[in-house]
């Protein structure tokens, strides 16, 4: 399978650096060894930003008027909806019945189309926008151009931390995993790459180990906090992982909860459960991670108030 | 009376570069003519570290080996406990008895020598322990060097942002507001650099009505949530506002704690009560300020958790 190269990740970059911030590393009070990379800091609160505006930044100019569609009440639709109207593209966002009013709101009153359908038929409903209307369907993982633009993250954490030994990356999807992985790997080979996913849906290690997708099902994922990290990898982000990711570690319910209770009281963070895994092995499982200048993807910051004011108890 | 220029805050900033972080200007995602500046984001959480860092860089060699001293429970001391622990410096902190545990453990925490006394007695045996020892009192604002290194959040706004036309900074004891419009002013002439008060220690926007020092006294101030913003200005600092600052703003509790919310669920920020009046401002007080670009200063994110949860409800 053709991999997404450094060559397609520089580009992306150069692709999204109107819309999508510039994240610091900040260091942290508690541990000389350990930077934060806080994408909760984009204006959407998430890295889905990048990986939205270079899909978007790719479309010919006949896809521009067409415009773009995808399905989600979470990040991703948050992400192209705010990526299309800074590019000035026509676009349709999916969103289940059912998904908190307040983040169907936020996608609406960044003035695109939401078109609320029943579950089952939000998949079936953005392809068949898709198919009559002409508008480019954007993945949230599974698509090139994503993986890509999600990789710029990597990017910059080399160039503000040249001689960093290691990334860790929390892994839904994997389309995040995969671009940090490629673009860290290519840039700084002594450095190792490891993922993190919540022992409750720890599907892409597993996928790993068997060498090809394995789904564990939403009765199973659902039972973790970490509300990004349910899905499994494509075939196309595992290749991505298998290639050029070191290992995946996993941590506990508990372990996110202290990690995000930690992230708000001693680095003035507000992190979703998803954001906040990379940072609990670095607490909690370091016996298993390699020594050295150790940097914690923090993917998002859109957590329910009262989820973060339970942690803050 | 001899002001700070804009030489000794580029002066502050090739000192501070080492231990202070360059946090970045955040776009929001509710308002496109408002940049925040995340102070919050420093390692000890607030933007006393530039003035502390400064300070402590500018001993001598014969002051660095006697070290430093201060009398905060707050902010500044967590600042110089940090910066002087970075720099190899002895350091004691003088703190109230009856201050919160969970802050002189952070001091603590960081090696330094930490004394409780009786509060009255804490500016007097911080006076005592520099003249008996020789270690150097580092006020929290009512000092030149201190001015210069908090002057460098003002020097990288306008880096960062050369046409802003706004600049919105909390006004407590005065040092980050003299020294923001010292930089401000000096590199941007046409921007307007204005103070933010709560309404209930509004004592600085007094003493700028009556052009000298108004103290309203503990009792008044200690109304307010914001309790980095309950010191009146000195001599030193209000000389600089009076110079420099346009004029002050002053905002409710009530429009502190919608900020701080704001500032948590669309900014993923973790922000104190005296951080959030420059977004408070701008939120509820636009019909009092100037159009334009506007960049609030974010001051610090060292807030008791239940404070925190309090304005997630």
């Amino acid at each position: 399978m053709d991999l997404v190269s450094i060559t397609d990740v520089r580009n992306a970059a150069a692709d999204i650096a109107g819309t999508v911030s510039r994240t610091p590393l900040l260091r942290t009070g508690w541990d000389a060894q350990l930077w934060l990379k806080p994408e909760s800091l984009q204006p959407v609160g998430s890295f889905k930003l990048r990986g939205a505006t270079h899909a978007v930044a790719r479309l010919t100019p006949e896809e521009r008027a067409r415009g773009v569609v995808t399905h989600s009440s979470g990040n991703h639709g948050l992400a192209l909806a705010y990526a299309a109207r800074a590019a000035g593209v026509p676009c349709r966002i999916v969103v289940p019945e059912g998904a908190p009013a307040a983040k169907v709101d936020r996608i609406r009153a960044l003035g695109v189309e939401v078109l609320l359908v029943p579950p089952p038929q939000r998949g079936p409903e953005a392809e068949r926008i898709a198919a009559t209307t002409g508008a480019v369907l954007v993945p949230p993982f599974d698509d090139r151009r994503v993986i890509a633009g999600q990789g710029t993250v990597g990017l910059e954490i080399v160039e503000d931390l040249p001689d960093v030994d290691v990334v860790l990356v929390p892994v839904g999807g994997g389309g995040l995993s995969s671009g940090v992985a490629t673009a860290v790997t290519a840039l700084r080979p002594a450095a190792t790459v490891i993922g993190v996913e919540p022992e409750l849906a720890a599907d892409a290690r597993e996928s790993l180990a068997a060498g090809s997708v394995v789904v564990w099902g939403e009765e199973r994922t659902y039972r973790t906090m970490a509300d990004g990290l349910r899905l499994p990898p494509s075939e196309l982000t595992l290749a991505h992982l298998r290639a050029r990711l070191d290992r995946i570690v996993t941590v506990t319910e508990e372990e996110i909860r202290a990690a995000m209770g930690r992230l708000v009281t001693d680095a003035r963070l507000v992190v979703e459960p998803s954001g906040a895994v990379a940072v609990a092995a670095r607490l909690f499982r370091a016996a298993e991670l390699p020594p050295g200048r150790t940097v914690a993807v923090v993917t998002g910051g859109n957590v329910d108030p009262t989820v973060l004011a339970g942690v803050l108890r």
